[in-house]
């Protein structure tokens, strides 16, 4: 089980506070790339978060005013050259999985950019539920710069639903990169700020979220999820049993009597 | 059998003329909130406007300057507090069936949103076909500030769809109001007028829908809602079927008759 | 099997220069019209392309400064009020298989906009991968104008995923015409660019696209193709699959060597 107090990654940086945790890529003289043990960790960390109720908001940033390179060249892309069928889909699904992961995890993820954000770097940022970015970020899905397919870890049905299907398709077959004001006017990055309040606007947010209602937060994610290809009227029903479920919370409670009290709710999670 | 031009509900107000009904939420000391029994009449008026065939648009609005406060917290969000399962699923079942039936009624449902547009309030508005906004229109879908999740009535469907996954997800997480400026950007809202033109704006597109042609409108509403799991190849398919039908009306001729003798056409609906 | 040094259409111009595939629909003096017989042409050489290695690439413009004024009045209307349904939906599903082919042919499509571009016009544009327009671009999905709804030929499925729901329900009920300005901000039009830079903006496009990977840029269409609907851990599944592939492809090893030894990357294609 995943203690926040006490838990000691070996590839990344992790700090827990008042209920929020922040993920700190830290290889800066690299601009914080990753690797197959960093992959594995990060899965195992997302996946850890379901169980780790005192969490409720993540952060993930990069150290050295970097967000994340992607797949190191010479740790990642040299041995994959070198792989079977087998091992190559044990990477891409281990890469995938990750992916999976942030989204499962019931806690909201809000990626924290600056500088470099790209390959699996971006993929992370994409997989994030909220994005705050500084005017420096660059962006980049350049896996056809490096031979490969757009299609990597979800890009071709996440990005879509971040910026449009076609902007999309621009950044998936061009490879270029996507500018901070590109990415605040598409609807990628939730906002922009310079580089010295980065962490202070990612923290308020996620104190803000820490703050609860946090059973219900995570229902929001759940939906937003398994809603993604739904017919209309399911995921209405679906959001009706949902909600239902909510209203049985003692915080829905909490909320009500605050208000009849013209207080601030104080919402305890259950 | 719903009669328009009879047609007198007890919990808003409805008007109608040339084919363009107009439905006004009408409690403005208290913005115009919902109650239990406002919901199941909007719901029963939108299904019964799958039979009303001489309703060709229609438009939602608030009285007093403001579009809707949501469910009351007294008359709603109190006696939700004590109740078991059971009747918290026939209530969000019920709001819910609100928005299906917004989504399955034939005509096209224009919101004209002026000040406070939150709850309840902002999923009608999401849930109507076209919208139109006031530059102090404020839209929140603040779920989670009164302690619920905001997977509501469909939100978590509808409102990426409308303005992205990520901006959806920053509205949903944090229960912020966005401005019309943000909504108008994001593709929430059509349109941004200013107060005193805002039922006009809304009129005149009614009136331009409601001049047909009115069958084949009805199917792109349609087209618009069954279309939304469907994969490429199937929705490409449904759209042949559906265009062959339309192109077996009248109004289909009348449009070519009109065009060969260079008059404007005019459409019957059949 | 199609061999584009030789292919010689009827209906519309065809070059072939270096991996890109020009179509130029060309007659200007009718704003570049569709009849049955170019329809039929051009669902022909889309699905021809699937067997044609050599082109990497394609653009789709028209002649004389404007893109396709849609289906002809005279020649496709007039017939169609006289057809049954047979024949009807015949045409119909004809000018779907269109559609069909245009987005189910491996090479990345670039749609080269000037002036009028509507209808089936608007349709080919919105079923490209991308999108670059002139200041001059007028884009109408104006079917119910002529007595049709806005379901045609995919537009209720493909139109949402470009523009968002809320803009393209507009398009679609209203019939306006949208300007390049609003495409380009609305996420339709990747790039606007003054008409005499229009040609060569689309063929630098097109080359980059063409110098490859072009198996992985296949991959990448194909992807975004069908994970159109599915849920979000199968198309991550589908991914982790579909890259796997691609890391058995030469041109990734390709890109490694060439990074290796600070070159630029020539790919080939396998």
């Amino acid at each position: 089980m995943l203690d926040p107090e006490t838990y000691a990654p070996e590839h990344f940086l992790w700090s827990f506070e008042d209920g929020v945790a922040t993920i700190t890529l830290n290889r800066p003289d690299r601009k914080n790339p990753l690797t197959f043990e960093s992959y594995a960790e990060l899965r195992d960390l997302f996946r850890g978060l379901v169980y780790a109720r005192s969490v409720q908001a993540v952060i993930v940033t990069g150290a050295g005013g970097n967000f994340c390179s992607g797949g190191d060249v010479h740790e990642i892309i040299g041995p994959l050259v070198e792989m079977e069928m087998p091992g190559l889909l044990d990477f891409t699904r281990m890469t995938g999985d990750l992916v999976k992961a942030m989204r499962d995890c019931p806690q909201p993820v809000i990626a924290a950019v600056d500088g470099i954000c790209v390959g699996a770097g971006a993929i992370m940022a994409m997989a994030s539920d909220l994005r705050i970015a500084t005017p420096a970020a660059k962006t980049a899905f350049l896996f056809n710069r490096v031979g490969l397919a757009g299609c990597d870890m979800g890009a071709c049905a996440i990005l879509p639903r971040l910026i449009g299907q076609g902007r999309a398709s621009e950044l998936l077959f061009l490879g270029r990169s996507m500018s901070a004001e590109e990415g605040e006017r598409w609807g990628f990055y939730n906002r922009l700020v310079e580089a010295d309040a980065l962490m202070s606007a990612a923290k308020a947010w996620a104190s803000r979220i820490a703050a609860g209602p946090n059973f219900a937060n995570a229902m929001t994610k759940n939906q937003l999820n398994t809603e993604w290809d739904m017919g209309l009227h399911t995921a209405i029903e679906a959001e009706a049993q949902a909600q239902a479920i909510c209203m049985q919370t003692k915080d829905f409670e909490r909320a009500y009597r605050a208000f009849a009290a013209r207080e601030t709710p104080v919402f305890e999670g259950d």
